[in-house]
């Protein structure tokens, strides 16, 4: 393939105040597959067709929120020239060592206009998905909860949207795929680096640094009714859903962990291709590029992020 | 994005011996939208979901299967410095002039090993897809019979496999995602420009430059039965499906054109990143790989290509 | 069968305020077939699996409502029979001759103790599906919008609640599959006539005679889905859905005709037989057993009713 | 409801070869439950949504089969004059004592025309559903395999087959909801004592008293891929499937217990009312009228009998 810099969305930092109750949740209720935990207590997980050895990292403290995202970049060629090209747009950059966070190599730290941390990296230990690569089985049983597949993108609130948005497609090379309008200022920008509708997500708020959701991949629409039942059997909060949303056009429901955390399970949704237009939705549509069945927000879905 | 060179199958001409029954198959069956006619009398076709102004195109001749397969390429830097990659490799390389097929611009046709035309080409005409870029719906209704969203992929037969297997790989940047193994000897590689399971899949046969089938995206398990339905209800000549693969795992009917070419529709299939081990399929489990359900292949599925 | 009195719900008669803009609402989006028109300005209509001459009747006047739900009998004996048990129980019975309704026979009107007209009757001109009964086709397409398959139930709200039950059950010979307690009190009560969950529902209500919604069949969660789409792309009012009930494990989109009568859209639901135990739900869970995601009612579905 | 005789299929007593292993066929891969064992060794199973304690019987011994199929009728006035009906029909009556089968009581076992052996019964003991019957889930997770919600019909083979539809329809109040004729020679009817399209089958065979399948319902098209999915997983032997019916429009997978006798997963179906005229299938259509998409038999669906 000609992916020649960053692959995808390689792992989530997340921060819960309650790593007993995290754990239950993202592995009983998502279907995640606990991999390993470190000396700090932090628990790493990954989904039942990831290859790589976690893609979230629960991280127990005072506050819910997100640490850091990370992408996995194509090579170590790829992951220093990124790097220099970070330090030259103006980022704050740190090299974390291999080992620091368990199975995963050298990362490449940086802050960004927004306030979110991101993180490259180009190598993780190899753990192998659920049916594994000689003669596989074309699907799985057994997994728990909703069946989690992977881990897909998140969407971030932040206050210089701009200057993020720049950094993700001159720097970090990814496309603008959709984006919301309010008049000429963009206030949302949906950003793939691969074919998916996106691989992260930024919008406009006056707080810099703010977690609106993480998502995971399942594989339908039923599988999405399933984890709507999931949701109500287990009395998880639920936001809203199961829906369609206008916007990548996938089905969602987002419900929050148990430290208030938003996830997001996501199916469907358009194909991307760097050749392809931008999608537009200006503000005043932006109850049906949401929730594309209701066609109007909630309070809740636009103010509560950690 | 970071795809820098190709991007998609971008087109496929397929020969037919009866335009009239085979414009009807496409459009009112499988749902594609006619967009054009040449001089030569050839038709041009895409899907509801593809913004290019084509992506079939028929041609009437003596005998069915395929005349070639194009490639979009991201622009033409990329075509240009393609094209010398595949002199390089020994291709015979032709330029055809932009507007040879309407709306598109120059193409690079190049002979393969095992006998099969393809093309690169960096520009189409934009004709835009059925729902719009601004506010649009998130689905569209009104498309006829199976509704088809977009061209996805060829399975070709030919003799040179392992040549054409190094021109795509080593030349044109594809991985080999997935590939049947008889003993030591490859005898069918599923290969990737993308994050598809597949966008052109080459499988050892004593005969040169053969189409097996020509692929047609659909959304769902549910979209696959409508297709079924449809199939049967207009008397279409099933090969085999619904079914699921093993390999892409992908959700398949196979069934022929009125001039004897194979057409599948597809969904699902499984994500591919370029850091993913390639998938191997012994040939004894080729039953199993190529219909997970019946796990035995029928004679008219090996044998009958065009 | 061993169906020996009332088969099923055989047609509702609809006040409408806008005939023009109720029967596109009905057609167009619910998909309903259009099967006659009388010279009072009433509109037949019928779902494309029904065999009858119609299912719904449109009345145009001033006020939106019901103003009668009717029942189809086995034949004129059972007619006859149920008709001396109406009297005796005190309900008001009025005899409507054959043709009062076109296409259908005599007619039996009675009122209830909840306010509601209902009537029942044995026989309607055939008018048959659209796949016929001989080797017929095992699907249909070209049917429009949401491609309602049939007309399913009423919800009806009303104050007398206790004795329109016992109507029900004592004199017509429904079952109660589940009811809601609100401390001892019943305050809604799912009937049915047949092997389904509900054919008739009344909730205690302040009101008499006032109507809920009315019920179309889906055949299942992806048409749910698009039946969603459908609403959003035709700008219709939505109420709330997609989402499964709790009762019924039905899975339902709510939303208003131009006049604003409730309409709901419904696929799945349990299988009943008679002698299943009638499912109870206690009042404090009423969100779960109505809107099995979200776990609570809003105030609009709770209030508002024609 | 005014279903006043027979309820519903009520169990099947299936003859296999080796206990064990039949017994994890019908758990782990169909996901029925084992709720008792008796002193022969007979084994007793139920669908997670079936409120009786059993419906499905398996006795061990050397030929595979059917020992008899039974139909649970609303109370013992009703059994008692079926009984007397079914001897002046002509038929051998004996009555079993309560307890010979555990939990269930008397039975009115009988013969029929073409062979074979059903049984009507009025009580059985209330085992429950997994979601009970107070506030209860609207779906269950963590059944085993296929998920198998209930029993749902035989489809047998026999000679007599004018004798035993006699006995069905005038005798047991059966309707035929769909037919197969050859020339005006009825070889196939498709009979209902509910709202389902079948409760039993009857096709004309030269020997009599065989068992073509015993089917067991799911909920959707996808949970029948799933299902075709499991029997690949585990290496069931595959009949034929996933696909649709023509006859009763459901979706369905054929395949073998490891006894041999052939199992049915079927969803959908279209819905009876015994005012519906039957829908009538001509011989020559039947390869449709089976395999709604092969539109072809495959000798082994016509021949392979236990």
């Amino acid at each position: 393939m000609s992916q020649k810099g960053i692959l995808r969305p390689g792992h989530v930092c997340i921060r819960v105040m309650d790593m007993n109750q995290a754990v239950k949740h993202y592995t009983d209720h998502l279907g995640l597959i606990e991999t390993d935990r470190d000396d700090q207590g932090r628990v790493y997980l990954k989904g039942w067709d990831e290859y790589d050895w976690f893609s979230v990292v629960l991280r127990e403290t005072q506050e819910a929120g997100m640490d850091f995202m990370a992408f996995k970049v194509r090579d170590r060629v790829a992951l220093d020239s990124l790097e220099k090209d970070l330090k030259a747009f103006g980022c704050t950059v740190e090299r974390l060592p291999a080992g620091e966070l368990k199975h995963c190599g050298e990362r490449v730290r940086f802050d960004s206009p927004a306030g979110h941390y991101f993180e490259l990296y180009a190598d993780k230990d190899y753990y192998g998905n659920e049916v594994g690569i000689t003669n596989p089985e074309a699907f799985v049983d057994g997994i728990k909860g909703m069946g989690t597949h992977r881990f897909d993108h998140c969407l971030l609130y932040g206050d210089e949207l701009d200057g993020s948005v720049k950094l993700f497609r001159d720097v970090l090379g990814f496309d603008i795929t959709e984006r919301v309008l309010d008049g000429d200022v963009m206030v949302g920008a949906f950003m793939a680096c691969s074919n998916k509708a996106h691989d992260v997500v930024i919008i406009r708020h006056p707080e810099p640094g703010k977690l609106h959701h993480v998502s995971f991949l399942l594989d339908s629409w039923e599988e999405v009714l399933r984890a709507g039942d999931i949701i109500s059997k287990y009395d998880l909060a639920l936001d809203i859903g199961p829906t369609r949303h206008g916007i990548t056009r996938g089905k969602s429901i987002y419900f929050f962990d148990p430290s208030g955390n938003r996830n997001e399970i996501f199916a469907g949704g358009s194909t991307w291709y760097p050749d392809h237009p931008t999608v537009t939705w200006n503000a005043e549509k932006l109850g049906k590029a949401i929730f594309y069945h209701d066609r109007q927000l909630n309070e809740n879905f636009l103010s509560v992020v950690t």
